[in-house]
């Protein structure tokens, strides 16, 4: 990764933030802020790593506005930091985009269609009547089989694979071993055997979706699974065929959506968490790591557990049993002294 | 994806079904009810889509026996909907193969042997001594290492690795990404480190396996780790070294088998269950989701739960706290009762 | 899987063991104890399989000190019969190391430096700039991207993917269809959207780590993802960027680490467990299958559950449930008891 040298000021403007101290110093890099030295810039967006600052030797630190300034540490001030320091990086590095062209040990098929300044590198695979968009990259090995359609801009990492007449849009990343369009699971009963139902849909990706490594998106039995723009999507998910994702999602890693499970707009999904299949997520919903989703939710629910419920109840479940032996203890001892009283009084009586 | 064109009646008669209706209609496409029109065959077998059949468009809706005909709706009825439905879609594909044949960018080592009509695509790979029955196609960069043998009429979509020795049957299907035969997790703690015990087995596969992408296949230590026949995986599933799954087993998305753990015939998995090494599940066995077996299991069994139990007993202990807790706030009430009683009577007294 | 043949004696001091028996026996193979006969090795390190000795056909089993000799059968005693199991296998078989050299259908790039005797197998690429040490092997379709170094003796399975500038020790094995050095999960909100952090780091794995199929180890935002020398990672693990697994560590099939999460050496991690993200898990702990972590832990930890908590504090909680229930159904008969009592007493009163 190389990067450009910028001054302080230079990235303060580009990001919108206000400089304080330094703003002629040169950064040549980013560093983690235990890391970092002259010549690096850093960020301090976690109140965790607040301490963290006064000690700081890096050239700039990107800060909250309310951050008081240590001694000696410049700052840029801005209303989000980790934004800022996201774009600045954004500034700060040169990509190395492998240059265009298709590799002579790449194949391409003769009836596939280009754009403009596309690569395919070594071993890159674009299959019968395929496109690919202006300025995408195949990287090693990656695959875009017939009739699929990858947009502008996109990058398919080695191993990503798009099947058979599945639809991405613009500026889609897709990462190292990622498959796009395979079949469903969709099997009928017949005795004992299992009948194969002929995944005959697809997979349509929005625009400027990433999708992380090994993660499997089934292309649907019928129509399309769907994943709205501006979704993004970690590590070994798994979206089952038929399922959408709206737009602005975010789905941590090995989240997962069973068949014909749809999230709505905005909605976030922790490490690990599920649905099962034929339901609706509504808009702006926050399912935490872990949960396994059974029942519709509306818009902007907040659920955690396993089956799911509202996370202050799934928080109230979880310490019930505790609570109960408490109040057991107490009780027990209440019905002791009644009983020792009773037993006076009997004798006393 | 090509479709051929049918009369309603040809799809009832290949499917056993009886038609209600225009049996003349041609039909061109297959959708899902909402979105089918003129032209379109569609199903319902959840009854949860019920509804949707008065408002159906499509040209034929196979259903169960006792549906009511909404009017002007053309009806395939069968016993099985499902079932049917996917002999029809079956019916109506056409198949798009790829040509038999080496691609001049494919490698075949010469003392591997191809069957009649194999396809080996693209930057695919067989290795020395290999064998890939006939009609069996890999895609692009699909991998066949030394001596493993592929069986008739397989698919081996782009990413699949098949390591030295496997073995799979015939009309096995494996998804893009899928890795048989990787080196199973085995360890022999030497003070602090870890020292490698060689994986010198294999895994062997039976026909008409399926196995979705990104799932790892791991090769046993010593003998060999075992698909049967008929069996059906789901993507992202990890059977590790030395497991066997049975004869027509489902495996949900994520689910997973420790070393040398072992199904019977046509268990059912649920979604991301799992079990523990070295024990064993019945014959037709059903494995709700999330569900972590911890003992062997007899025939039919039906557990959840992490540890597993009986599913009647997870769904009893899931329910108990909230249950106690009621029973708890009554038996405080009586007890305050008591208290109130006693202190009258000793008032009174 | 090619075996070399050796004596019973042989195998004996090679391991640091003792033969009781017929110690010229000949060893062609190693197979598990009911499938082993003439010929073969086996070993008995779990007592579940003990009594498999009693009626074993191997020419020779490796065992414990402590254990009977049943007639007729002979024994290699061993302290740790496991890892002179293991050790035996390492002796006994010849690997099938390929060829070296560069394939004719490989790509690897001028600026690309390969140390003696690497193999780069058909479809195998090696980018601008990356090296790989002496003696390595990448199979067919293992792609290592520009400025990457890979050490000496390293094997990369088919599918396997290093990225850009990230760093492997050597004898480092990577499996079929790992991604070493994808980007991280880093995005900042803005507004509706979600704001790409450029992921600038790298990944960097120490000497003697095996890494399975299907894994994931995503590149640090800033800085190094980082695994330590002699750890073993399963199928299906994933390591969010920033991560630290220390030394010796064994994390077991989907397992992960949240981003920025670290382990201490000798850290053990059952299947699918897990942790949050900016915690560190102190040396030696054992974190039990399915566990999620959600707080620091001190060195020696031993935690389960969700969320984890000490291992027997897990348990006792675990049962607490159906403990409260017995509790409350006495106290309810005892408060039966002063209810009648009190009847009895006001009636006769």
């Amino acid at each position: 990764m190389k990067f450009r040298e910028l001054t302080v000021r230079e990235i303060a403007d580009h990001v919108g933030g206000t400089v304080e101290g330094e703003g002629d110093a040169v950064i040549r890099r980013a560093m983690p802020i235990e890391e970092a030295g002259p010549g690096d810039l850093t960020f301090v967006a976690n109140p965790r790593y607040a301490k963290l600052l006064a000690e700081a030797r890096a050239s700039a630190v990107i800060v909250e506005r309310a951050v008081a300034r240590p001694p000696g540490v410049t700052l840029v001030r801005a209303a989000s930091p980790y934004l800022a320091f996201a774009k600045a990086l954004t500034l700060l590095i040169e990509p190395e985009r492998p240059a265009p062209g298709v590799h002579p040990a790449a194949w391409v098929e003769p009836s596939a269609r280009l754009g403009e300044g596309v690569t395919v590198m070594a071993h890159g695979y674009v299959g019968r009547a395929a496109e690919v968009g202006a300025g995408s990259v195949l990287y090693p090995g990656a695959v875009v089989l017939e009739h699929a359609k990858v947009g502008a801009s996109c990058i398919l990492y080695p191993g990503a694979v798009v099947r058979e007449a599945c639809v991405l849009g613009d500026r889609v990343i897709v990462h190292a071993n990622v498959s796009i369009g395979s079949d469903g699971f969709g099997f009928a009963p017949e005795g004992e055997t299992h009948f194969k139902i002929p995944q005959v849909g697809n997979v349509v990706i929005g625009d400027d979706v990433e999708i992380g490594s090994g993660t499997c998106v089934d292309r649907a039995a019928l129509g399309s699974t769907r994943i709205g723009a501006g979704s993004k999507i970690d590590d070994m998910v798994m979206l089952g065929h038929g399922s959408r994702v709206g737009r602005n999602c975010i789905l941590a890693g090995g989240a997962g959506l069973s068949g014909s499970a749809a999230l709505g707009d905005s909605v976030t999904m922790g490490a690990r968490s599920g649905t099962v299949g034929h339901i609706t997520v509504g808009a702006g919903s926050l399912i935490y790591s872990t949960t396994v989703v059974t029942k519709p939710l509306p818009e902007r629910s907040a659920v955690s557990g396993n089956p799911a419920r509202p996370h202050q109840e799934s928080l109230r479940l979880q310490a019930l049993p505790t609570r109960l032996e408490r109040q057991l203890e107490r009780l027990q001892a209440r019905v002791d002294a009644l009983e020792a009283e009773l037993a006076r009084a009997k004798g006393g009586g």
